[in-house]
């Protein structure tokens, strides 16, 4: 399965690439659509393909709390249970471990936010950790019946095995934004050891599951502490992944995030593919590519969608609050520029009432116009490249 | 707009036909798919135009309340609101006059249900009346912020002017299967003067609205009392409506409904189109088709695909409970004699997992495949009847 780099921007990591996977090739820089339980919320499969999304990622700790890994390997793995036939990734749980854990006691997210008229970030503590970790791994509450999940790094080799997607990742510990060096260079060191067991178990599984040529991806850890996020990416690197994914703790504003990436990046082999993830606004993915990330996964565009943010190319901050009164007798798609089937066909008022009511339909029209603006996006990112500039939002 | 009665059964009723309207044709018997709110829940307008559905019903009560018809007239009328490019209908808010109010106080629907075990129809009383109802009309509480809103005969035809559905309804007024012969009859002649009065507003609100070739059809009503069935079609046919709707209580058993069908069809002309309101199982089609009925709207095959309830061909009573765990593992489609996309994609397996887990893609997904059925079952009546044969369910 490897990673072409078609074209680098000189003076900057930026490249364009191809990704190749069992089920297909992927045009980078690339967004992979989330679909945690096997589904992009309120989309199907035949909706993504239409829409150009060309992969998705699910997650190990949803689909072991529910319908279980061997379920799905009966049912011919991800591809074949869920009727998606384009590649998939599946996060390791390793997000689990911080979201359902620090994330709850901390109050905070990947990135600490500074809210306005503030000057510094604000913990927002809501709730106690559903998660204890030591060396063997991580256990995790189940959020569907409260029972006591086990995730050893050999364990998540095993259900990803079953899984079958093609681009799996190793159990890690993502550590919070508040999280200081201390514990986050243990954190760190224990990711790394959990890396090499993921290795030896991803080894000696060779032939389990549905998917032989799947690969397995190394993740760096380190927060936004420069030493340890160059130390992580050396050390991962230096195991031999085919590909790496950069997790954790991107620190408490979006400079500390392009630091991470600045520290990180020359770190990691050039001939191999950089998935950053959990991040997909608009102005955070431009600033990874010119920093040389290649994929991308996020759950904001369809979570916005949901909520009645759609995204647009002519709107400030590209997006657009379709609950706001103002749409109510709107007769105009919600972005003219757009060709998604939600835009060549709907109207801001009927969507807006469809918003309001609740109405079904709603959800999907959202999703799919979203989706589709993220797949051009990215589709511009790739022209700029390949017209050899870094991709520049307007002002 | 005509309407082709092409084939006739002798020694029935029952007929194959064809109804013209502004926005299509529609090849009856029909089954009209109901988007309340301008929208079928779950599925879009390109969808039901895959599906082979041919004609929509919305409520004028549920869009008075919500957006208003000004605002659907502002944006070009149903038409042009919502999307949909067929035939659409229109009912009259008669129906909530009933759902909203003697339905609540007597707790019970258009049939009365005998339970399993019990000798006689049940009521379940639901609350209080939120109608109040006197000769100018009703007045009927909005279920979204309790303002009441009223209804009169002329002010139900200016809304439907508004809206512009191709068939449009006056008001009536539907009684209960508990409301003895001394009401009913009182409401079914109120409903009458209201047909006239409904009949006086169409011709002077002329030229009002989007669509100015729209029909208004008459309601039978009456309860499930032969005087007061043969009475009110008498009435309303020599009312000279070009179709018909037939409404109100069909009493309190399947059999009740026959008699009901077969005391007022043969008073209706035979050249005009009758409607079957709010009637839609399979067994209940099949025995209203031979009795003379050429289309049905009916909430349940969506609301049933949005509970897990779905149809199949091949399934005792023709039904599926997707939720039960036997299909936890199923690899087979819901039906594999169906061609619907969901049936061609995905496992029950898939769809029970989705289902239990709430995920928004699974209503679209069963919505199609139930909405499929139907316009599937509604092919095979008209080509039993196209053969010359009354539609007979296996038994």
């Amino acid at each position: 399965m490897p990673f072409a780099v078609l074209k680098e921007i000189p003076g900057s990591e930026a490249r364009l690439g191809r990704l190749l996977t069992p089920h297909g090739a992927v045009e980078t820089p690339a967004f992979v659509a989330v679909a945690t339980r096997g589904s992009v919320r309120a989309a199907s499969m035949e909706d993504l393909e239409a829409l150009g999304v060309q992969i998705l990622i699910a997650n190990t700790y949803h689909l072991v709390v529910r319908p279980g890994p061997e379920l799905v390997a009966e049912l011919g793995g991800l591809h074949g249970f869920t009727g998606w036939r384009g590649p998939w990734m599946t996060d390791s749980g390793g997000f689990q471990v911080f979201s359902l854990g620090a994330a709850k006691v901390h109050g905070v997210g990947k990135i600490a936010s500074i809210f306005p008229g503030e000057e510094a970030p604000r913990r927002n503590p809501s709730g106690i950790s559903l998660v204890t970790l030591n060396e063997d791994g991580a256990w995790i509450r189940s959020i569907l019946d409260g029972r006591k999940l086990f995730f050893s790094p050999e364990e998540v080799i095993r259900i990803q095995r079953l899984l079958g997607a093609d681009i799996i990742l190793p159990l890690d510990e993502c550590t919070s934004p508040f999280h200081d060096e201390a514990y986050t260079r243990a954190a760190m060191e224990r990711t790394h050891r959990w890396a090499e067991r993921a290795l030896s178990a991803f080894a000696r599984t060779q032939g389990l599951g549905p998917n032989p040529q799947q690969e397995l991806w190394g993740i760096v850890q380190g927060g936004a502490y420069e030493e340890l996020r160059r130390t992580s990416a050396k050390t991962i690197a230096a195991l031999g992944f085919p590909g790496f994914a950069i997790g954790g703790s991107l620190g408490k504003s979006k400079e500390d995030m392009h630091h991470v990436l600045e520290w990180t990046v020359p770190e990691l082999p050039r001939d191999k593919p950089r998935h950053l993830l959990g991040i997909g606004t608009v102005e955070d993915i431009v600033e990874a590519v010119k920093r040389g990330i290649d994929t991308f996964d996020c759950a904001a565009p369809t979570r916005l969608a949901r909520n009645g943010t759609l995204f647009s190319f002519s709107e400030p901050g590209f997006k657009l609050n379709l609950d706001n009164a103002r749409y109510r007798t709107d007769p105009r798609p919600v972005d003219e520029t757009c060709d998604c089937s939600t835009c060549r066909r709907y109207s801001r008022a009927l969507l807006h009432h469809l918003l309001r009511m609740g109405e079904l339909g709603y959800f999907r029209l959202a999703t799919l116009h979203n989706l589709r603006f993220m797949v051009r996006f990215m589709g511009w990112i790739r022209a700029e490249l390949a017209a050899g500039r870094l991709p520049e939002l307007p002002r």
